[in-house]
């Protein structure tokens, strides 16, 4: 790999796209930066990446631009916008989001770059902050195979799993059913601790069961043994959790498909949320059920 | 061990209990059986078994006596009814009742035949048919350890797995807190695959991804992958998955603990018994949504 | 009407039953009453009623039987049990069972008493205890129109309002379809005013928009009013709500009609319980929202 | 009053806009009206309106703005967008606004008009195309009073029924907590409909019951009689409960209210239009439990 002639435009510096952006330049790449937030600005020219004065400047001068932003209308004003990605784009430019955002609004920017014969590919990640700094996220794509094995040196300073899912939205597509059943997974373990506790069960010995047979999933492995400590930092943040059943449900409501559980998961953190727990872990959500009910489903409770 | 010793007396031989029974015969246990099934009791008699002529005769001649029943109500009148186990039980006697009840019903009945100096376990199973006859339950069981060491020795002929989850009534509370978690479990995949689906993903490659993170889950590892095959025999059928969501329903009933997923999958799992899926898989509760959208979460479909 | 000729015979004399019989002494009947309360017995027997000493006994002594219970299996013990109704039938006799009960076991019953040749209508009631105390309670009824035609004098001094639905179990139908849209009906009514007030409306003045199109309904109408004074006494108690939407959902269970609203809505009177609410009136459970979000919908919130 | 003065832009000459600008039209006032639908602004300038050429054209030649949009981002655009009313607004202008939209999107616009020393009152209405064309439309109104009173003369045109419901966004607020009870409502009136039905229940005379009592109801009483004719032409649409439900539950998002109920009606009325219903009455919602279960709730079905 010649990662010495690619310049790289990065816009959105925030928890994730920092690190992202910063573990770029240590592979060698130059960066040309963008962010509303001039500390970020600064803390990446500190590292040696140049700064950008709009979207558009900053695909004037890259040949490869990642976005990573944290809504869909900020992803269609900074590519499509007035003094956007695409104001400045070659034909030819390859734009990576890698936002998470909704599959339609993907698809939406992605057809119009086209007409413009730029090329995308959407790109959101899972593996949370850790996963950014450390290069270990796991990446879901959507658009061309070929525009794909473009930015495939480019991901692996990124991820350590990259998927490519199908065409342009498909990697949103996919990121969407993901946290759909994540996010009703919590719900589904904090409905069968809590009962399990409040009939006089061992939490910790209610989970390591359920964990070993047909209850078995990622949230009863990897995220209960931190309730049961009490312990709810993120990981993955609720008000994230809530964002993406959010787009979840949107796209539901374009393609007509009905989410009852999805949607009732939604209400929860939405009261999770009214608890003031939004910068909590997503696990956090058994909180509400917990204070309904006046139990506690942590280790100690009715242990023998 | 000295199995010549022990009676055990088999109250129940139904799709679970047969099986279960003739393990124990080629154990060398002696067995006095009780079914209103004529046929199933001849069956077991052809293989040595002794003919009981009620629950209370069982007792009488037996030193352990397993019931292995449908429901609540059905434990209840074998135990406690005029000719019940109870009415025929000498002062510590051991009851293992194995069938899946609601828990309360087990701490109630558990209390009434103590009152006689009689002991009991609860100890439901999960593994299904497959795993009646190959001895490879797993088996959770509450109440006394003394009580569970003295059953130990049969257990290690029906089941590879036995937990003690705690006292009277704990083997059922920790079945039912299962239940819950697998329920909601299909409901939630199959928002997300016909979600997908409907977007335009490979329901294979889309389930390979989920399956690889945070949505990571039994059902998702084990069952979809039948799913996609158009394979929806059981496993576990429908109509048991919305019995045992209706025993978590009822226990969060009895100790007021709100169960909305619970109670939405109950309903789920209503509308694919009235599709007529009462005896396939609990995975094919997905076929309901997929008929409300009109798509199939099958291989081949949007296949690259 | 020749009402000295009838003996009544009154099983349950409970916060419903005891202002009923007292309704039918006033009127002149003869009346042989059975409660295991005492007080209650005595009570009656003060203003002239006689006391049975069992269902059967009652039923030996009547001409038509009254039952007033807490629940369907309390009507299966009284009627079918060893010391009940049926027992001390004789043909022709006409039990009146004005419980609210499954409509299933409603059915059952009626059907294993046709088999001794005794008639029965099911006949439950709403209107509360202030309904029973003034007899103007409203009167579904199942069964024969003859028989309705037969217990018609005795319903008068009972209801201002009575509705032969149809055949057995109907009276108990429309019972239960009628808790299902009042129950969903005060979840429903709490989002809206709990949404309003969290968004800076007057609840009374949201109230009175609400009820004023096609919002309308009973609860906004008639108890919305008490709310928002702070009032939650019963009306008609969470607790019984609670165990009417559980009969619903049997009903549902039963006929494989998925209910998910009733579902819903009786998770939601479940949280209510579990916050002590139990014996207010059903309105209050706006109050599990309302702590979850922490607003109050009361008059002068918001006011101008 | 004086209309002859009075100069009145009309924006947005749909379904309703239209029928609305015509009740102006005939009272007397001159109209400059704009919208996309090159036939709807020459229908209306047959009848006498004169043409605006932009948003910002019509705001410059009126003393009053009304705008009659299908959605937020319309109103966003028409209003704040760079040829938008707010462009050509003298200080001082009044802008109506009686789109249905989300309050918070409401409260923003008036914000940023304010600003700029411009006026407005968000004015959503029910009644439908009937109310529209009759002038009997009900008009819930967020703004200063003042403001109101200028406007009162025109609403006398357009409405029968006018109510001042709070500041900035509350009309938009009330319109929002009325369609969370209707859309559940006629959910709640299936499943009682659709399980008394399936018991044997008369449909007519289940309903007749049911709105007599407590779970008396707009929905019962107007429309279910269509239902039991097995009419579902609208009425109001489902795409349009569809759509205000999706605002309600935006509004619960925005405040963080969990909207349980909301959001399952949400997901029955998606898969009603997955159905193909979205042009049918709300009432039609019942179809999806209908064919789940496979009855039609029906005059004549189970008819005594």
């Amino acid at each position: 790999m010649d990662t010495a002639t690619k310049v790289i435009g990065f816009i959105g510096l925030g928890n994730m796209g920092r690190p992202m952006a910063k573990n770029l330049l240590k592979a060698g790449y130059d960066l040309v930066v963008y962010d509303l937030m001039e500390e970020a600005v600064t803390d990446l020219m500190g590292l040696g990446a140049k700064r950008g004065t709009s979207p558009k400047d900053v695909a004037e001068r890259s040949e490869i631009v990642i976005t990573m932003l944290p809504s869909s209308p900020h992803v269609e004003q900074v590519i499509l916008g007035p003094l956007g990605v695409l104001a400045g784009a070659r034909p030819g430019l390859l734009v990576i989001d890698m936002s998470s955002i909704a599959p339609v609004v993907s698809q939406k920017v992605a057809a119009k770059v086209k007409e413009k014969g730029v090329r995308m590919l959407d790109a959101p990640v899972t593996g949370g902050t850790t996963g950014a700094a450390n290069g270990t996220l796991t990446i879901m794509v959507g658009g061309d195979k070929e525009d794909l094995a473009e930015a495939m040196p480019i991901f692996e300073h990124l991820g350590k799993k990259v998927i490519h899912v199908g065409k342009s939205g498909m990697g949103q597509t996919a990121k969407v059913c993901n946290q759909i059943v994540v996010g009703i997974s919590f719900c589904a373990v904090a409905e069968a601790l809590v009962l399990g506790v409040k009939a006089g069960a061992d939490p910790v010995l209610l989970r390591e069961i359920l964990n070993s047979g047909s209850a078995h999933c990622w949230a009863l492995d990897q995220r209960i043994p931190h309730v049961l400590e009490g312990d709810f930092e993120p990981g993955f943040m609720i008000n994230l959790q809530h964002k993406d059943l959010g787009l979840a449900l949107d796209t539901g409501k374009d393609l007509n498909v009905p989410l009852p559980f999805a949607g009732l998961a939604f209400q929860a953190y939405s009261a999770a949320r009214a608890e003031g727990l939004g910068e909590k872990d997503h696990s956090a959500v058994i909180q509400v059920l917990e204070k309904l009910v006046n139990v506690e489903t942590r280790k100690g409770v009715n242990a023998n």
